[in-house]
């Protein structure tokens, strides 16, 4: 498709290029707008200005920021001006703080006032809080009003609205007082007041609060927007659901990114640079290292020991650290999954270890057994190693039990106990889990090879 | 606030009771049941027939699915009845799927032949398929009506929808040839017919696509819901977003499950047996523990040498390992998440591995020269550990390198291949890149110690 594009760029077949393109999903306009800018972008511009005014202002939005900024530095003034007067306020405020700021002056330069002093207001508010990622435009409506009121004010409002399904009901003050639905709106007759028929229990969000809390409102409610307030209880803004969609997916990826020691970004893997995912992946890279001395150390005081019990001991310290691991970070993941989407609270943490305690135990035994037998038939019959004899093996089958079980317990306990003391469950997550498993594992290991075998 | 509760029903205060759980909204009831039932499941009954008919409806839907069991039991016929007609279809196949057969038979045995025809129709699609995760109740228009016509029929038929704001437009056959939003039936006269406002660039999935797909549909084009159609491009259903997000948190959850080597399970956590717990858990950790085999051999393989050479080589292992690991389990998951929210396909495999070669080559560099100088101060100097001489200490840190780019090379390439030839990115993920790179890392420090010190 790509190919088809660039044949009618260089065609100059500018007529069937606009067409075509403003045939497709904005989405899709700005995959292409992408694809286009990464060959050649002064081709993406050309493509850009065949757009329709709101195909262009939507396709903007959906582009990726190298692109965006691109675009802004290649826009005149008035075409600046149209894109972002097209556009959202959340948008709009996206895209300023994805850009340098030479490229915000420009856009703030060609905003009118009102505009202005509403992006200033939303760039206060903290990174990831409701207030930096509400919507302003939402319908709002007077209590005394009658549905037929209503309509024709949403008629009135409704182009410049993101959504209009969801009507905030305010009284003198500005203060929230209800909640309407245009399905409620079209079930009553357009005599009724609403103040009669709107919903008094609203939920709604402050705008400090944590975007992620309000992304799990939007989900367990089943809500299709949130009204955010102040704290005098104003409406100022909304929440859609197709933010609060963006909001979990990030949040899960950053949960990933966290438990696989990395420190989450919020920019596609593509887009960062070398420097960033080299500095977002170094700090816990050290830190583990480092940690992982103490493993070093416990090795280094038993080594003597250990080898003048049995050579073979020191093969199976790889197999034991690995498993004991895995096993721990079945345990964590679970656990912070649980914590990430509700379905478990700090207080749970007796029912978590009774139900990790008897799983471990049936996973240790499983793992012990299939552990002896795979020395004893593998190692010790089929590749004739020597010093795999039943005692030993037997030893070594023990420790891994242990080990199993002591890593369900480590892996369960510590996102349970870093939520509680209100620090993020991913972050005590499986690297960091397997580093004390692996130096508690080894201990014991040692310490009974050492009892039984010497 | 449980004891609140509790307290009412000791008193036989149902008025109170009565007025108290109608005003929470069916998701807070529905959490209030499953409190009350795990201690006294007779209690949840009692709440339960306390609740107005379309707060019963919701918050049984709600509800964990032992309580929704318990109910069932407990339900008189005509109670049943009351409760699965308030309800939307999804949300009764959903029940009906978790289950046991009798349950399921009782539920059937009550409903009307036509809700009977269309369970049996959405049960027999697959499992995560959009078939089986759709609601039938939508709002259908003719082409040929007008916006007031349009209106007369979203006003009859709203009540009984689950939402209304997207109506479908179908030819006499039931073919789907275009939508339209309530906010453009708002935005146009109420003369106008609709075939001239409808969009007929329909953004619809086969009823065998994907539940994935779907939601990826919802997210991308920001929609509140997608027509599902079958073969001959009838709509037979639609996805709302609410059960996108359902579907996008479950996915999710799966890859975090299957990254950390547990098979996904779809209930909650504390829902789930030990016996499937430790079913979930076991596979994976039994293979993971087999093919550590390897890593054992190839200790054995070079035991005697490296003791030859330096007593210090084997307590660097685990710290060599860990790290190892850790920066191949930092490339994979980046990529798989990266797979799975779309921000890379298959084709951009030379792109990332361009880009994993200069991140690890600079992570590479940071680690060893960190490594070489632990060894030297901590090790050596500090706790004046034997054998750390600087030569020593050089070719550790060489063999960190070379296992940090190697890591970060397989980890970013395993996942893509997978992608690749159709299997899960996520299956071949951290605990099974970890054995790859154990073995790698071990061949390449023995072979490297015993070239350069023997």
């Amino acid at each position: 498709m790509l190919e088809q594009f660039e044949t009618l760029i260089e065609e100059k077949n500018y007529v069937a290029l606009k067409t075509q393109l403003n045939d497709m999903h904005p989405q899709d306009i700005a995959l292409l707008l992408d694809e286009v800018a990464g060959n050649d972008e002064r081709e993406a511009l050309i493509l850009f200005r065949l757009l329709t005014k709101e195909n262009a202002a939507e396709a903007f939005v959906e582009a990726s920021s190298d692109t965006q900024e691109y675009l802004i530095n290649a826009f005149s003034d008035a075409e600046l001006k149209s894109v972002f007067d097209e556009m959202f306020l959340d948008d709009t405020v996206d895209i300023i703080e994805e850009m340098p700021a030479t490229v915000v002056k420009r856009i703030i330069n060609q905003s009118d006032s009102e505009t202005r002093k509403l992006i200033n207001q939303i760039l206060k508010y903290p990174k990831d809080s409701a207030g930096s990622v509400m919507t302003v435009e939402y319908i709002s409506l007077k209590k005394q009003w009658t549905v037929r009121q209503c309509f024709d004010c949403i008629r009135k409002q409704a182009l410049d609205k993101e959504t209009i399904y969801n009507c905030y009901v305010t009284d003198e003050t500005r203060k929230l007082i209800g909640v309407v639905s245009v399905k409620t709106l079209l079930l009553n007759n357009y005599d009724t007041v609403i103040e009669n028929i709107m919903e008094t229990d609203v939920i709604s969000a402050d705008t400090y609060a944590d975007q992620e809390y309000v992304a799990s409102l939007l989900s367990k409610y089943d809500l299709t927007a949130v009204p955010i307030v102040d704290q005098e209880n104003r409406i100022v803004g909304i929440i859609t659901i197709d933010d609060a969609i963006d909001v979990i997916e990030e949040e899960a990826t950053e949960d990933i990114a966290k438990m696989a020691a990395i420190r989450p970004s919020d920019k596609p893997y593509l887009e960062q640079s070398v420097w960033q995912i080299w500095l977002n992946r170094v700090p816990w890279l050290l830190v583990l290292m480092v940690s992982a001395t103490f493993t070093g150390l416990i090795i280094n005081t038993y080594e003597s020991k250990l080898a003048a019990i049995s050579t073979v001991l020191f093969a199976c310290v790889p197999m034991l650290m690995d498993t004991g691991g895995n096993a721990g970070s079945q345990a964590s993941v679970t656990v912070i999954r649980s914590l990430a989407i509700g379905d478990l609270v700090p207080r749970d943490v007796f029912k978590v270890l009774w139900k990790e305690l008897r799983v471990s135990i049936l996973l240790g035994l499983v793992l012990a057994i299939a552990c002896f037998a795979k020395l004893q038939l593998i190692d010790r019959l089929l590749f004739r190693f020597e010093g795999y004899d039943v005692i030993t093996s037997a030893v070594v089958s023990l420790a891994l039990f242990i080990t199993i079980v002591l890593a369900k317990f480590v892996g369960a306990i510590l996102p349970l106990f870093a939520k509680k003391i209100k620090l993020d469950p991913a972050v005590v997550a499986s690297p960091f889990i397997t580093t004390i498993v692996d130096a508690l594992s080894l201990i014991i290991y040692c310490t009974i090879s050492i009892a039984i075998l010497s």
